[in-house]
């Protein structure tokens, strides 16, 4: 590995402590490097500001005169709240910027390096291009596709049930896994459930045992908003949000109660009477969501599997066997040859307490 | 690590070279260690004979005299078609004995200690016991409650399915993970199916790719030998042992067609009109088998589950979902509750082509 590359791995590892965190900006990590000695790191900060360059610079101080910045992201190039990080970069001193790839902002796009180079400033590209891409994946997705990045998690069953026939669910996985999933909805913008997760279960989707932060939105998808008021979710919907994402035709009284309880309430197109899984996810990118992590129930992970629409699936297999009356984790699917069926790339697999974690990114068409 | 270990992990891994090659004897390695050197190295052959003992001191010759033999299981006390290792041992002028653990047959256990001590042969006993025990649990198992091991295979999609609903299942997994099911096979004295995974599948269920061996047995259950004369298994009986696990009530006529193919008819009491599966193992437990490899289908599975008589399970996890009308990999259990559902604790996992195999012990009781 070379010492760029070196570099770069330290800047994108400080970048994914934003995760989660700095919707609906993308989260960037920085380092700034003077004779091979790191003088600054900075990432986006909680809410999206300040950017990563700003806290790296500020921790450098006079150290950033000649240094090399390794930033994850092409640094902005547009005039927001605060001055573009380009020309803090070029003010501060910086001799040369390393970044894996260009923002795919148009506002940004190839403008930052532009900027840069302008200003004297040696620019090198390429550097962990893929790592990077995957990274800013769910920001790249919302600007290009208008849509977030799905992860779909799904603990079941050494046979794949996530529930006995009789619904008991807690606990298939032990306490370990639990906190890799807490850990995992740290690193997303928001959770979602569908109804009859959130019925089964009352579980109120926040992140417990990670220290204080940004919680993720909670959302909740049902065309007739079939959860009940008397819930966990209810009850707190004013301290961590709640977005209900429901059919025009849901009752209107329900509505006003979810509303008075302090959550949101996001109409959506249906689809063979369900919610539309396309429709869903641009409406959640249109709030600015960049990253979803989605825990089941089995009928909204086949919705979104069946329209092709999950990047990554997380799954933890637990040594225990529920047998065919169990529930499933993904719902029908309509699959008949297996050349139809969605795949996926193994990215991971480790053990985790008593159960093993795999992880999988969606294949490249 | 001690010496001692060291040198004991590698006659396990010797031994480990006859599983599924020397049933009804164990699979024992030997070592023979003079001043640090190894002198000579053995494991049980073919068929069981020779035992690893004289194999490893016929390489070892003279300087056997004065070495240390590490065992992984009681050198044999008893006069079969040999004359006993611990004599062997001794008349070697072998000086030190290290075994793990004393054999469980009657007719050697504490016999081969007692006589190498009588001849002044020093005996350590207790290293890596539980290895050991764990790679003998097939012949232990045979001797002390008359079943053999029993290893179960899963091999399904994401959601833990091992077919469409059409009934495709080649292939979920890749090649890679084929090839490790055959070094499954491989180490197992017989590879167990349904009648159903006969019929769907027509498999041969021979070891493939690993070099002339001595191919497992071919077991099929089925109470009415539900399976085609027109099969691959009924037209290589007579090169490969076929077994027809069947009930009492199964035709005459189809049991006559089968016999006259080459294959092996093995009546067996029913439960609930099925195979009763303690009945079937003690049944193949009788014929000498140690470690039995069960390749499904579902409703096998699940009576061998359901009476607790599965003691590893491996899995091999694919990228792909196939969705809730997908073939269950296990039939139906009758489990209520979590808290009676067989659970089994994870020996290893790891990345095998682009599949994740994991591999879990029966939980100790």
């Amino acid at each position: 590995m070379t010492d760029d590359a070196r570099h770069m791995a330290h800047a994108l590892r400080l970048g994914r402590r934003g995760m989660g965190q700095c919707w609906p900006n993308p989260a960037v990590g920085c380092v700034i490097v003077r004779e091979g000695r790191v003088v600054g790191r900075g990432w986006t900060q909680p809410g999206g500001r300040p950017h990563a360059e700003p806290v790296a610079l500020a921790q450098a101080g006079e150290a950033a005169r000649g240094a090399t910045a390794y930033v994850t992201l092409e640094p902005c190039a547009h005039h927001g709240q605060t001055p573009p990080c380009a020309t803090a970069l070029a003010e501060a001193g910086i001799a040369r910027v390393v970044a894996p790839l260009a923002d795919r902002d148009p506002r940004v796009s190839g403008k930052g390096f532009e900027m840069l180079r302008r200003r004297g400033i040696e620019v090198t590209t390429g550097i962990l291009a893929e790592e990077a891409a995957r990274d800013h994946s769910g920001f790249f997705l919302r600007i290009g596709q208008g849509r977030p990045h799905v992860t779909l998690k799904l603990a079941s069953s050494f046979d794949g049930r996530i529930a006995t026939a009789t619904g008991e669910s807690r606990w298939i996985t032990g306490p370990e896994a639990r906190a890799v999933v807490h850990a995992l909805r740290a690193s997303h913008d928001a959770v979602m459930v569908g109804a009859g997760t959130a019925r089964a279960d009352d579980p109120d989707l926040t992140v417990r045992g990670w220290g204080p932060r940004r919680q993720p939105v909670r959302v909740v998808v049902s065309r007739l908003i079939d959860v009940p008021l008397m819930s966990r979710l209810a009850a707190s919907a004013r301290d961590v949000p709640v977005w209900l994402v429901h059919g025009r035709d849901a009752p209107v009284q329900t509505r006003r109660a979810w509303e008075s309880c302090g959550a949101r309430l996001l109409p959506c197109a249906l689809t063979g009477g369900r919610i539309d899984p396309a429709a869903l996810l641009s409406g959640l990118a249109a709030e600015g969501l960049t990253r979803v992590f989605c825990e089941g129930g089995g009928q909204l992970a086949a919705s979104l599997l069946g329209a092709d629409l999950v990047d990554e699936l997380v799954g933890f297999t637990a040594g225990v066997a529920l047998g065919a009356e169990g529930r499933p984790g993904i719902g029908a699917l309509g699959i008949d040859r297996l050349a139809e069926a969605p795949r996926f790339t193994l990215a991971e697999t480790r053990v985790v307490g008593a159960d093993v974690m795999h992880r999988w990114h969606r294949r490249a068409a």
